[in-house]
């Protein structure tokens, strides 16, 4: 017995419940948890089904594609532990709870190397015996540090590139590369204080929540399909330094969550929304 | 074109969900909207269907209890407004909280009457048209009393009766009367407080939360299903008067948030939990 | 026996607690409750001190004056029940909170009257005994309807205007009429979805929190001091109409907590930010 | 220029905070922060002062003694960071935010030593350089595994001892060694859930908020002053082990945050509550 994660994404129609729940049926595949959603904006279906059985993949995968309308994106997914490679600058908050989070299972996920433009973090990371990766940017133009970047990331083959606090912008062709693979922690409840130094903003604004968005990275700076956002209380005793110090638990919380919700297949990309099943 | 909502609620069985969704596919039944729930422990299946088109209840029903299983309750149900009775006794705000939103289209209920143990609250529901009755408690043994509460209750025949901070206990068979029909708001985040006076209880303790919590009512005093809960933070600086008055506002709002959910049609009850959909 | 409230708001310098707590024990005066607050930023001094004694204030403020440096800002505040007038348009579940808790002592407060730009809204406000004034602002320009505005409020003399849910935009010349004196409530967390139709902006985005913002009003639409903020959690399952409908408890409620703040005279303004004691 | 803080717990009188206030003015002592609160219910008074000066620590603290009234506590504390054990047994997500918080700086406190009646958290413990020592409680009776302990844990001298999910219940002997010195993470919001297995206790009662509770340890088992709660929301479709899953970021961070205010000296506890300045 195995269990696999069947994803629908495409045009409503009637009868596609029926449709593809009688394949899983007909293929004696037992659904253990479904979930869909139709949105009614855009007209579009979304279905995740987890299926526990044994497996034929190509005669069920021929007919739940005869079943679906055209325009959809299906995919079968096998339970195989994903693999991630973060990114970080100099903060540990957020990779330190990834790494203690992988370390005792709450989060199941292959860490495949941690790669730092500072070196900060590298004894952090070894500590878990995990390979650390210095891509300093210094002394280099853009295309040449993202190339080197890229080279590192991609021997590790990962499924998810985490952004967790790394501090520097990255080129379109970069995003591109990875197209909804890249997830980031911003430190404001996104879209208030888009752009640098969000405390520092939140604090001269004299706001009395300050927050954290979780997002999927595109070209648009700050403008990627946001998974996850929390905030917390804060008020006038609270200067910019202290809103920091007060937002990481938040940073970390909502970015280890997204990150949950990610790697159990959930979340589903539409144009710069998420649909999370 | 109608709208429907279809409850099951039976043992779980293999195929389920195709053969209730090609029923509806059938029948021409669009589904707007569809969620299901399987309880592992008791291995019993939930769902809940909103369907739109034109409906032959009878056919359809037919087909749908042939292909469910032994032990199944089923519920077609129309989109008639359900209507309540609301029994309180002195303090006012999770029954202003409930007129209000009847009074702008909030909450989708047809306010039927109050009843009251005080007259307090008479001047209040008047305001807004609804019959307020005085059912005196005083100078009456607990039967009697009930007796002249279910006779005012009866003539209204309501789906559901809100008990919106009624402070009088009710027998067993009061209660069974209206099986999963009464909702109760309890000032405390059950199973904490049970009981009198729990703010004073909480002030006691030194508790750093407060919350409220929304639940059917069955013989077991606060022991019932429980449908909502929430909390509010509090510090030293809170008596226990100051507790209950930052709690109404948690209270009303577990109420209606409840209410809301029973009246859609999205809770199940199951032994002493709730199943919401 | 009386109880008053000083109010102090100066330059720091050292000793300014000695200072001022002594002169308030030489008069007899007992402190109830006592917060302070220095900002270092900008190094000014705030403080609330609520006494309880036999007052005479001429006396007593010569000896708090004197003991002060330049620059202070000084009250003296009796006991008296705040009077507002509230401004609204066409929702009701701003007002009907004020309203109803007003109505049963929640919020300890003397409603003058509520002037409305339509007339949706009087006949809940006359429900509660409270004159209701239309002031269309069909068919004037902006300065004949401030003007008219105007009017209606200043007969009441209150003590703040509250803007519960009011959908026009008011002139400088109307703001500076009652500096810090305006309270609104915006239907985003600020500075998110300045502007028009926030629920519409944060669907857009795809958001998964809402919230709602209490602030003072000046000249900057929507730049004011922030009282409170709050937010609740939504999903891709909420369309625009129902991030409203589910905002609505949020907004009612960060309007009745920072109005109960502003009545206890607990709010300082200092530029654009607020420090609560 | 030192900073130190001095607190004060004492019953109230007229004029405390003058004398306190005059007193530091008189010894040129700059006050940084100051809040007092004075319990009703009781008629004590609470105040923390942080000063920033040059100390004469004895003629100062000859002033204060003078100015308080019988029956008072007082004491000044240097800001030399804290000591703490920890104590655990299998569970590593208490302890790890703890190491991390303490690693990048966030908590300021030195850890001496972690002590566990398992060795599965030995290895954790050691990537961060703090020794680890293994106090098996088997084949012991109670009372010689508590001797064991205590040597353990004295030859550190610590200011406090963190209960970072330590599953054994500790004799009143060993409490009272250590009077508000033992702080412990109960993962239920307290009073509901005490005893064994709160997330079962939870799970059958069908709850929709789980939480947590920091509290000082006491001989009443569960019973302690509460310094920090907690709570998340849940729904049917978590069952007892993806409660705990998801109350372990709750744990943490309460733990932590409680900590955090104990060792910044803000935590003063009254009988069985705290009062947090």
């Amino acid at each position: 017995m195995e269990r696999k994660i069947l994803l629908n994404d495409c045009p409503d129609e009637k009868g596609l419940i029926a449709k593809i729940t009688n394949i899983c049926y007909k293929h004696q595949l037992n659904i253990i948890q479904n979930n869909e959603y139709v949105d009614n904006e855009t007209g579009r279906f979304f279905m995740r089904t987890e299926l526990e059985g044994i497996f034929c993949d190509e005669p069920f995968l021929t007919d739940i594609d005869q079943a679906l309308p055209k325009g959809s994106r299906r995919q079968l997914i096998d339970s195989k532990r994903k693999r991630i490679v973060i990114l970080v600058t100099k903060e540990s908050h957020c990779l330190g709870d990834i790494l203690m989070k992988a370390f005792d299972g709450s989060l199941d996920v292959d860490i495949q190397a941690v790669i730092g433009n500072h070196d900060n973090l590298c004894a952090l990371t070894e500590k878990f015996c995990i390979p650390f990766h210095l891509v300093s940017h210094e002394a280099k133009d853009r295309d040449t540090h993202e190339q080197e970047l890229i080279a590192a990331i991609d021997r590790y083959q990962p499924d998810y590139i985490v952004l967790a606090k790394y501090m520097r912008i990255l080129t379109p062709d970069f995003v591109a590369r990875y197209p909804h693979r890249i997830i980031n922690i911003h430190h404001s409840f996104l879209p208030a204080f888009i752009g640098a130094r969000p405390y520092h903003q939140a604090y001269s604004r004299g706001v009395k929540i300050i927050g954290a968005t979780a997002h999927f990275v595109t070209n648009d700076l700050d403008e990627g399909p946001i998974v996850g956002q929390n905030v917390i209380h804060v008020d006038h005793t609270f200067n910019a330094e202290e809103m920091a110090r007060a937002g990481r638990d938040v940073e970390k919380s909502v970015l280890s969550q997204a990150l949950h919700q990610i790697l159990e297949d959930r979340v589903f990309v539409q144009g710069n929304k998420t649909v999370i099943l």
